[in-house]
């Protein structure tokens, strides 16, 4: 394998989290995207190549973590071990090798001597401003049966946090205590294998969920949010458990300095797994009231010192997941700007812009699917197509064809000259 | 990976054995099925999506076993040993770990002292009515070299019988004694690997066809067969040695409940591999005058009960083997409306129907061939295509894309909401 002295080509990867589609019958049939007004993403489907990307195979719906490391060139069946690492990265957070890390969700639960906790809302209402404050009141708290272990929890936002335990003979192999649905109960963790460490860890997390429901509903901030008549924060719900991937850095694979700007945590996370460095941009909030001008602002004046800089745009997928389309139409064309900002401040004649998604999320039923998702690249090497409009069913004829996530990578890769030539 | 709550959607998926076929120069250059009057194909397509799938892979001709298996999401180079097994579940035999299953043929031969047995039909002439009073006359028979050796027979349509051998020290591993071509001799079977057990099969089942031949070609059967000019079933020609496969059921992978619906034993057989229930349809014969419209109505009422139905339509493909597009057309004729009365009685909003084939056949040399197969899909959730037309051509700009086999079963599943999501 030899590599081509790169010239100083950039790229920008825009990822609008869950952009993909049903038809949607009060829509009149069309997709979110396709009833949104996207004169920018259409003028850069016009003038850019376009295609469809199953991210992990088709007809297989993504997760938000599988489908970022697809997107940037990955296999997660050989790095991926839980969601909980990439969260954990992401708050910011240093891991050991033998840490266990998980993604955890205040969450609102009653519980029944004797009759467990029934979930009542698995984000706690979703708007949990305390978030910060609660994490005080249990992170670093101490395990009676196991005083060595170290409980480590940091606020990300809204209702999310990320958990990491800390010590000897620790498993991954440990089942959820979060149920993922409404209604149910908080789940026993569980051993996934026969090894006493994932006994051990699996005992170790209920002790621990415990706890949380014992100190979070003592809490004042809760008796404050009951009085406000907002669900409480009571309980902290664990999934994803994992440990830190593994995985060769783009800058290994590609020879560039790569960034990221993004709001939400688990994004981070995964750009911090894979060498990126984070940018820290105001007002990039993950929320529907995201700064896009910032965001975009922010991922072109890095460019300068930055080969590639991945962006991720999530108030899409967060109007999909409540089922609501015409919020998602809204943030369609917040994205529009998005890109139409990133546009005006970027060196056209040197910047590959890339637009696609980590996933299909289902307006009609608020869950991913495994729908394919659109591609557009638009720069100044590309083979453009005759598709002119940015949507599913658009991008399924062009020229990029349909591929799976995983190619993206190596393809933008290869408009910068970067991509390693195999063979001699 | 989680699985989001399934609602109540169904699928159909419509499999037309050797629908693809090349252009034939007395069709002015049409395939079979662009020359067919098709209203409900196209009605179908037009109101749904559309691509190609490549069953195996490209180019690849697949055989009838492993199409069906990879259109049902099975990768046969870990789960496939040979035809035998399908053969015998299909045909209502309960298979034991260790039995060595066999697709069986009654044939013409035509046998000299000394100078082996030539095949003058492989099929002996395909009507063989009296096959399972043949059959009565050699299933039980007992090897004198090998008395603990079980055989079993059984009849299922025409030509067509399943052959086991049961007991110790048996190996899979063994050639056919069907020469697969008309003009040449019985094949010895000969050992493929230097097993004992090998060796010892191989000898078995030549000593079974050498008392095949001298039983069948004994009885007054074929006696009458002989006067009323038809070509005697004097031997059972042997092929696809191979053990019960061990593979996931659908239930295990999707949390479906599936029925089939189908006339030859084969596809019922792969069928019961994968834990199908098998309906029993008065009229589905596998054969020219199969009932399509009992058919599509037992898979339709089924969906009460199910939540997939894999229906199996033969004919199409026993024309092409016959090398008779005319024939080819009228039976793809018989096909559109067996799908205008499947669309008739399922209901619309929560059924999905596909239809594909599992490999092509071509009118020209009565072979497989590896060409694409046409598939399209139509429900509530699709993203319709361009496409209006269901052609092997018209298909291969369709929005689904190219496909491979095994990716269909996950984008069926996917539509009724019962692929697992991979990663969180």
């Amino acid at each position: 394998m030899s590599r081509s002295i790169p010239d100083s080509l950039k790229a920008v990867l825009v990822v609008c989290d869950g952009l993909g589609d049903h038809p949607i019958p009060s829509l009149r049939g069309k997709t979110p995207l396709e009833a949104a007004q996207t004169p920018t993403l259409d003028q850069l489907a016009a003038e850019g190549a376009t295609g469809l990307i199953h991210v992990i195979a088709p007809g297989i719906p993504p997760g938000s973590d599988t489908g970022h490391l697809a997107l940037l060139g990955y296999d997660s069946s050989s790095c991926y071990t839980g969601r909980g690492p990439f969260e954990a990265l992401g708050a910011g957070m240093r891991l050991h090798p033998t840490d266990i890390a998980f993604r955890g969700n205040f969450a609102t639960v009653q519980c029944t001597t004797g009759q467990g906790c029934r979930v009542l809302d698995r984000r706690a209402g979703r708007r949990v401003p305390e978030g910060a404050k609660l994490v005080k009141l249990i992170d670093g708290l101490s395990l009676p049966s196991s005083p060595d272990i170290e409980v480590v929890v940091k606020h990300t936002v809204e209702h999310r946090c990320a958990v990491v335990l800390r010590g000897r003979n620790l498993s991954r192999q440990i089942s959820d205590t979060d149920p993922h649905e409404q209604s149910l109960d908080v789940q026993e963790s569980k051993p996934l294998d026969t090894s006493e460490a994932a006994q051990y860890t699996a005992s170790l997390v209920n002790e621990l969920t415990r706890a949380f429901y014992r100190i979070l509903s003592a809490s004042p901030l809760n008796a404050e949010r009951r009085q406000a008549g907002l669900p409480e924060a009571n309980i902290v719900l664990l999934r994803g458990a994992g440990t830190l991937p593994e995985i060769p850095s783009l800058h290994d694979l590609y020879g560039i300095r790569a960034a990221c700007v993004a709001g939400g945590a688990l994004y981070k996370g995964v750009a911090r797994s894979v060498g990126m460095d984070i940018l820290s941009v105001r007002g990039a909030t993950a929320r529907y009231d995201t700064d896009e001008v910032a965001k975009a602002k922010a991922a072109a004046k890095t460019l300068s010192k930055h080969d590639f800089v991945f962006l991720h745009f999530k108030p899409a997928d967060s109007a999909a997941h409540d089922k609501n389309p015409q919020k998602k139409i809204e943030m369609i064309e917040k994205l529009d700007h998005l890109l139409s900002t990133l546009q005006k401040h970027v060196d056209k004649d040197n910047t590959f812009i890339a637009l696609t998604a980590d996933h299909s999320t289902s307006s009609l039923n608020g869950q991913h699917t495994g729908d394919p998702v659109p591609l557009l690249i638009n720069g100044p090497r590309v083979r453009h197509d005759h598709v002119t409009q940015f949507s599913e069913r658009a991008c399924a004829n062009g020229g990029l064809g349909h591929l799976v996530g995983k190619d993206l990578m190596p393809i933008l890769m290869n408009y910068i000259s970067r991509t390693p030539k195999y063979g001699a």
